[in-house]
């Protein structure tokens, strides 16, 4: 009985969806919240892109993750509900979406500890988190441990699934990684200033079809981020249909919640164990 | 007898362009007035662009709308006029084109009406308006509805369009987005600093007809929005042609003035009504 | 006998290079003298790309314009003699590269006649001039009159030439743009920061082909810009020979050197007429 | 007997790797260590994309040359070593990755001697240099030649090899360029800001082969060089197996490692020497 990660497919595809709404833009400046059409841009996410990529999802049978700021969670009540009730798996992405980089220790605790009481209040489950930017701390996944999570997916360390250990236990980190993220291809808003140049969907396509073929070769995790405002866009919308369509011909991939890749890898022995610490920097080497 | 907004197409297309000539390059500072090649390069919208557009959209018969500052109005007496006499609408895009975000509140009014003063005094009649940069502030919507006009074309909240309640009455909302934009794909300049790479129009081509197909399959508005100091250049004019010829080729796209679009959808017992709100914010939450 | 100024071709090609070498660089800080990778990559232009331009162009029996900056000309003894030798055309590009709209009335003056100074000083005849980083001020083009020379090429008021009235005198303008220069294609540096991502010359035949087919149907002037330093690259240089192969396979393209199409444009009777000046601009309306 | 530097292939491939690890962030501010997630992406490098990219080597026979920052080989003992035991090359890549244009002499000197006590430690000789940042100041090939090195591998001034003339004897350059470098197509990072538009592996490959064919026409050094925390993520590994594959079928193109061709540059009679030394600048006129 196969008891590896993967399951013996050539690659898994957790297709995650960061539900950031307002949040991204509000951590920024809250000045931004004066800007209408930003905001009204933000909104377009839980609003008008989350449904079209829930009935896409229904369609095709497969199943997600949803990355949610309790900020927004609570902002919008019933939001996090109706992705569980469709079958997905709603997980931890801060309270306000400000970078842990950017925060005190005690701020970031006190921000994360925030989130898990929305949710909690919601009745929904959580067992895996994302930092905001993806810019995880040292201290991130210690905080995840210790609060019983099972999975973190913030770093990229590894195109594989990996074990970290920090003082408050063990848990399993879904690496990331900028080129599988749709921030980059089609993100722009001229306050705060994001993005230039807009990309083809189907350039976007291509991108994440040859990072699947590269993962389908290497045995990989296609831990794509993708985000309602963005993707959720007509035309981005079609060309994720492609790409779904694509990896299912395949034959050889799995669609699965990043729960359950967690639990997979969590059952596998064989999976490298790292312990993040920062690197030792010297101010005679670097003096600035 | 139909009553949707679309009259039953796939999609409907609303060509607009933004004749902004010299005035985003003088709200970005009034010194670049000094800039003999930037002044040029703006200049030639209104007067190699324009004309070259208007002879295509007569070729193909299908109708566009133009935004166009008050200044650029009063400073090109005959200009707005010209676009009327064609068949085509024009519509309020400011006084000065600078953005509501960066003014007062009294401020922004005035600009309003002095635009709105200007188009009285050539005749045109105005029944639609759409913010300098897409960048309009929470009061804005109420500005368009106080002074009688239908619709706003700023805001982002969604692919379709909507109804947004202001405490001086109802208007129609025909959303815009920077995909649908040729800015992001063409615009350049070295001072100020705009742009990076520039894009070919065979790509602005590709990711129109994706974002085209894609509202095909959503019934959704395809609002592009084109410069003609960009969009009026040679190679990028006969890509705009071939994007024309494929709509007319689709069979299930219709063109149409933005306001009979807005008259479409106030006619649509269907369309959704949002009344545009600041999110709130907390100084705990978001500090800075 | 026709005196229209493209002789019936349906479009005319403007080969021109501006052999900048380490001017531009210098003119954004004396500093970046001391980065010897950034100098070596601005050598290369005048060392290696110009040869191998000269070459390709030897080859296809094409003749073309170089735009030199007087610095460049006095520190590279022969540089500008061996252009003409070929016979091709030499202009005025500044002494040091520092943009007009950078100096004052009185510096511009004092650089452009040094420039003069240098060619007179080498038998190098000029009759032509384009402004450094093409960001002419509203005197330049007196300037270019009152020296007695024939064209500028700095402008962007239309893709056709047109005629300019100065103080000093009427001349032809060849217009520019920055779809058809090769810097915002391939251009890159760390230190001064230039640049973004570098494009495929793939992508750059594409475009300058799309801009060339759009030209070739409105009767413009393909005015190509390049650099040595960035078009020399050996897969640069193959792209380039391929759009020469494109514009000699139409049979609808002529080649010149701009001091041909100046003069042609001045014998011709329907040619626009412009005088530029600055836009009015009221601090009311633009207060920065 | 041939005695050219490419012993009379059409074009000679060096692959180089840039094993920077955390080294050009930290260069950027020691406070980034603080950054769990962007250290995370770079320590991918060694510890993912090596591997993968040595077994890559492996399977098609190819030499390479690996640039390692003394720091890291220090901080990752047996790193260094177990390259050079699948049979290429290390070469020096400076100590901590702060480039020549940010410091002193004697901080130049100091960092470049620091790396080769490093390397002498470990038993790795070392025969050639490259630049952190590729920001050779105008003293660097004189501290190669002065240690004895055969080689630098920084500067743009050609793309044969050349020979250059220093105080302290004659080195060959192998010279290196911005379009063959996948920094500017791949990397991404939020802090420090890094990158814009992520491309397609598809499209790296596009330029690269155009680059290749190109310096096949013209007899060039295609000094390819790549980054394992950017060019070791699946999708680009595998365009790079394509890279590989299309030089291979070529049949014209040789493979060698830097150290190989600099002794063979060094043999052939005919080639260029130049001695590298700063323009003059007169602040009369670059005045800042």
């Amino acid at each position: 009985m196969s008891e590896n990660w993967h399951r013996d497919a050539a690659a898994v595809v957790t297709l995650t969806f960061d539900v950031d709404a307002e949040t991204p833009i509000l951590a920024q400046g809250r000045a931004y919240a004066r800007h209408a059409t930003t905001m009204s841009h933000q909104a377009y996410g839980p609003e008008v892109g989350l449904p079209r990529i829930l009935d896409m999802l229904d369609e095709f049978g497969v199943p997600a993750t949803f990355f949610v700021p309790g900020w927004v969670a609570e902002h919008r009540p019933g939001l996090a509900e109706s992705i569980v009730e469709r079958g997905h798996e709603v997980a931890h992405h801060s309270y306000s979406h400000r970078p842990p980089t950017s925060m005190t220790p005690e701020e970031e605790r006190a921000d994360f500890e925030r989130a898990l009481a929305v949710f909690a209040a919601q009745g929904i489950e959580i067992v895996g988190h994302r930092a905001a930017l993806w810019e995880a701390g040292w201290q991130t996944a210690a905080l995840v441990a210790e609060h019983g999570l099972r999975y973190d997916s913030s770093l990229m360390g590894d195109d594989r699934p990996y074990l970290v250990d920090t003082d408050a236990g063990r848990i399993v980190e879904l690496p990331v990684h900028w080129s599988l993220d749709d921030w980059e291809q089609y993100a722009f808003l001229p306050a705060p200033q994001v993005g230039s140049v807009i990309e083809s969907p189907w350039k976007a396509l291509e991108l994440w079809r040859a990072e699947l073929d590269g993962m389908r070769r290497y045995r990989c995790l296609f831990n794509l981020c993708l985000h309602p405002f963005l993707s959720g866009r007509p035309g981005r919308a079609v060309a994720l249909r492609r790409l779904i369509e694509y990896a299912l011909e395949c034959g050889d991939v799995r669609f699965a919640r990043c729960r359950d890749v967690a639990a997979a890898a969590q059952a596998d022995p064989d999976l490298p164990v790292r312990r993040p610490a920062p690197p030792p920097v010297d101010p005679d080497v670097y003096p600035s």
